[in-house]
């Protein structure tokens, strides 16, 4: 059983002042009793990839580095497991989207660099990030194994699966998504819905809770809206926390690993997969 | 654009009443202008796997058989193409659980053999079945290419996936799925929303529309009730119609496969799959 709080906040311009906020924030759900707190992805900032521009480099620090590591110390003085989002810097030229899980002593359990890389209009990833060269793998922690993704992964069955495959007790993805303003109501509501589907799935597929949690608000003048939406499903994919679409909030559930156990002896999908004809899956396209 | 129609029906114990029934539905749909009409799973008797009974295997057939040429006689009468779900005998000890296109000419278009095979109490599809040999290959029809899959089929992404990679435009799922009376209504609705959300999750992932067709009614005296919500989404996983849970019913719509590519356009999953790191997707597991 583990207590987990998913932090849904807006994001404000200056890097100080964000982090602040966050703290303040998982202050308050260490003090309702969570062991593991998520937070969005790229919460240090707004979110930059709105535009190509240089400068927005800058932003960026190495792994460990001094961000990284004012979070390990709230972990470690809070006693609790911390999923935070970095722009990591590698080298001159050379970044990452990545997320960590910083363990209840401080220290690093383990990184994840975000492997699926968006690039379409108001998300221009590509220019920003090298995609991630650590593959799938969960991270051994002090409350289970992790399956730590980042947003686009979403979208992507594969990555889910790969995780459960090497034992994750849960899937875990920060994001940042949000609406188009000049979408009519109807598509916006559907994006939002299939994002909301497609996670759910990946609960269902692998028998685990999956925790997704998004930032809120509007960051550029006509951009994109951040539209929050964060929630636990349980592993049948069922919700059992919900945040607004536009409220800075702490949502939080008891998890308990054990129904991981129970539901996958109802529905075996583990036992009926077919290893030898998914060869194509390795493929770019079967043509 | 294609006109699609799903036979929503309960079963009978006797096959020629049963035919008679697929018959005057899938005729009514036929005047209604469907060109592609789906049955649900093996709809020619009762679902016989709630146990395991050698004396079944009598319902099984050769395909082609008499009861492929009654249905293939009916498309070619009806000029539509017409997907059916047989009890396979391939030869003595041998038997598919297999669907089968019909082309408006009466011809086979092709088939498709059940790859992933359930077996849990209420369903013992293992005794009966062998899991396909045909892999999973979409099959080229007149109105167009078609990933046609099998109930359990329904809970992998990636059978879904490998249709998509070999470019089928829509997949269909004939089904014979229900609840356990036995289980709480919670825990009932909780199954039969996962096993749309599978669903809708697949059309997602591929920008592909989804039919699912499944059967209604209980067949044995305290056995599953087969729980209907036959449903067509669109390729973002929108629900563009649903059947009720307990009515014989036809549900149509109208299908623009062009809408795939425009979807592609802005959810382009395919670009970004990360094969390179894949190839634990062919592991029955990583340990």
């Amino acid at each position: 059983m583990v207590k987990v709080a998913l932090i849904q906040q807006s994001c404000l311009e200056d890097k100080k002042s964000n982090i602040q906020k966050s703290f303040n924030l998982i202050k308050q759900a260490a003090s309702y009793g969570a062991e593991l707190v998520v937070l969005p992805e790229l919460h240090c900032s707004q979110y930059f990839c709105h535009k190509e521009d240089t400068n927005y480099f800058d932003l960026a620090e190495p792994i460990p580095g001094p961000t990284s590591q004012v979070f390990s110390d709230l972990a470690k003085a809070l006693k609790i497991v911390l999923v935070i989002s970095l722009f990591e810097k590698r080298t001159a030229g050379l970044y990452h989207n990545t997320a960590l899980i910083l363990d209840k002593d401080g220290s690093i359990a383990g990184k994840y660099r975000k492997m699926h890389i968006p690039d379409d209009p108001a998300y221009y990833e590509k220019f920003y990030f090298t995609p991630g060269d650590l593959g799938f793998k969960p991270i051994e922690t002090s409350v289970g194994k992790l399956g730590l993704l980042i947003c686009w992964d979403q979208w992507f069955p594969e990555s889910a699966r790969l995780m459960a495959l090497q034992g994750a007790q849960m899937l875990i993805y920060p994001t940042a998504i949000g609406l188009t303003p000049e979408d009519t109501p109807e598509e916006q509501n559907k994006q939002k819905e299939a994002w909301i589907i497609s996670q759910r799935a990946h609960a269902i597929a692998n028998a685990l809770p999956v925790l997704s949690v998004n930032r809120i608000g509007q960051e550029q003048n006509n951009g994109q809206i951040f539209w929050g939406n964060s929630f636990i499903a349980g592993p049948q994919g069922e919700i059992l926390q919900m945040a607004s679409t536009d409220k800075e909030e702490i949502i939080m559930q008891e998890i308990d690993f054990s129904k991981t156990d129970e539901i996958r002896r109802i529905w075996p999908f583990l036992r009926d997969r077919r290893i030898e004809a998914y060869s194509g899956l390795i493929q770019r396209f079967i043509d």
